[in-house]
């Protein structure tokens, strides 16, 4: 059955925008909003539950929307809305014509499901959702392992953090938790730790990354906080070769990230 | 001697304004902006020429003022301005109260002064000032002996380049041209092309880049211009290790071009 919805004042209309806006309801409810049409497939095959799917048959491809309705269990509620009402709930400009709401994961750390000899990027806390996106991004196109978000200072499925990762919050197996657990959890696993810190570094590609192997970057601003330091197996650094004395993190990070997958290998 | 400027109507102000916000206006004069002193700093060391300083006593540091101040010639035109004219014409908000014009360089091909065996950055067409800032930060952190820019769609001065070049506008020898133009000028010199293009490519660490060469990138959303195919001695690509099926251009441009400086080898 697909329920319709034309009044922007419809109680519904206002808990989704709810969920797109407020860090806050999403945490409440552990559900999150998901727009555009591959991002929702992206979803979809990691396992995400999908709870509503919204759509507007003035704006979505007609073929699109019936192959995503036909991946989609009876539990879904289906609702119709029109442009008005998609206008008012979607976060980009632009997009499909589709949104779904969706159930949240944990992202505990307990969760990840490690092979042997693994390569993970760690970010701690940075600053804006966008460099979250970006490094998720970096993440999936290295086939990294799992991205661990320590001290995060937004929730994960904040809508920008989305946009920007293309899918690549989906594609990625992904945990946060504090500083402090993630490094537990890492020298329990026997992750050899590598920061981006400049004392006593050595130059990134100096460093032997095949084996199990955890980069972690934080923000521009602020560098690392002190526990990495005393955790760190070796801090890299990449010298810096012009005049200007810093990179933007998420290059940072892929140029870090992309050395260890050069050295262990690239499947073609 | 210093002028005074307290009216956001003076004539001054004006064409202050215009040079920030319009392209047009840049090429018709010759000159741009710079904001921030730090920014103002590296310009003067790169050897660009001022003609004004701009600066509001209310915000500037009077140390840094006077630093800047001893480095000018006689006939850089020094203005006071209050705070309200200052913001009128400032582009960024929280600087330093302090902001230059300057005379803009030609940029061309032919005023580049290679080394033997230069390592070139060149990218096509750009979308986002922001992106063309991004690789200039990175041709500065990489160490490139030119930043090419072909077909650009912008001017170089825009004021959001300078900002997110971070100061890799000055610090780094840029040229721009038609793309016909730069692939002449790279063929003269026999510098090799090597361009992200997916067709009959190699995984790019495969590539020797230790001999004269230029890693050419084109935009996300169209690549490389079919000049470019015919042109390349290589096509490289990044083999995408996840689900997604691309990069951000500044990403992958930071990624090649430091897999070149790696082969090459750092200067610590």
């Amino acid at each position: 059955m697909i329920k319709e919805i034309s009044s922007t004042q419809n109680p519904t209309v206002k808990q989704l925008v709810a969920l797109q806006e407020k860090s806050r309801i999403r945490r409440k409810t552990g559900e999150f909003l998901i727009e555009g049409v591959r991002e929702i497939n992206l979803a979809l095959d990691a396992g995400f539950q999908l709870t509503q799917l919204l759509f507007c048959s003035a704006i979505a491809d007609a073929e699109e929307l019936a192959a995503l309705q036909s991946k989609l269990s009876a539990e879904v509620t289906q609702i119709e809305v029109t442009e008005e009402v998609y206008k008012k709930i979607a976060y980009r400009s632009g997009t499909e014509g589709i949104i779904a709401s969706a159930k949240a994961k944990k992202n505990t750390l307990s969760a990840l499901d490690l092979p042997k000899n693994p390569l993970i990027m760690v970010a701690e806390a940075p600053e804006k959702p966008g460099n979250i996106g970006a490094l998720l991004r970096t993440a999936d196109a290295a086939g990294v392992d799992a991205f661990i978000l320590a001290n995060p200072r937004t929730d994960l499925y904040n809508p920008n953090i989305i946009r920007s990762s293309v899918g690549g919050l989906f594609t990625v197996p992904v945990a946060t938790g504090s500083t402090q657990e993630v490094i537990d959890f890492l020298k329990q696993k026997n992750i050899a730790i590598y920061t981006a810190i400049l004392q006593e570094a050595i130059s990134y590609e100096k460093q032997d990354f095949t084996t199990a192997s955890a980069l972690v970057v934080g923000t521009e601003a602020d560098g690392l906080s002190e526990a990495w330091r005393a955790a760190a197996k070796q801090n890299i650094i990449i010298p810096m070769q012009g005049r200007l004395d810093s990179m933007n993190v998420s290059v940072a990070a892929a140029i870090l990230i992309f050395e260890a997958r050069r050295q262990r290998g690239f499947t073609l």
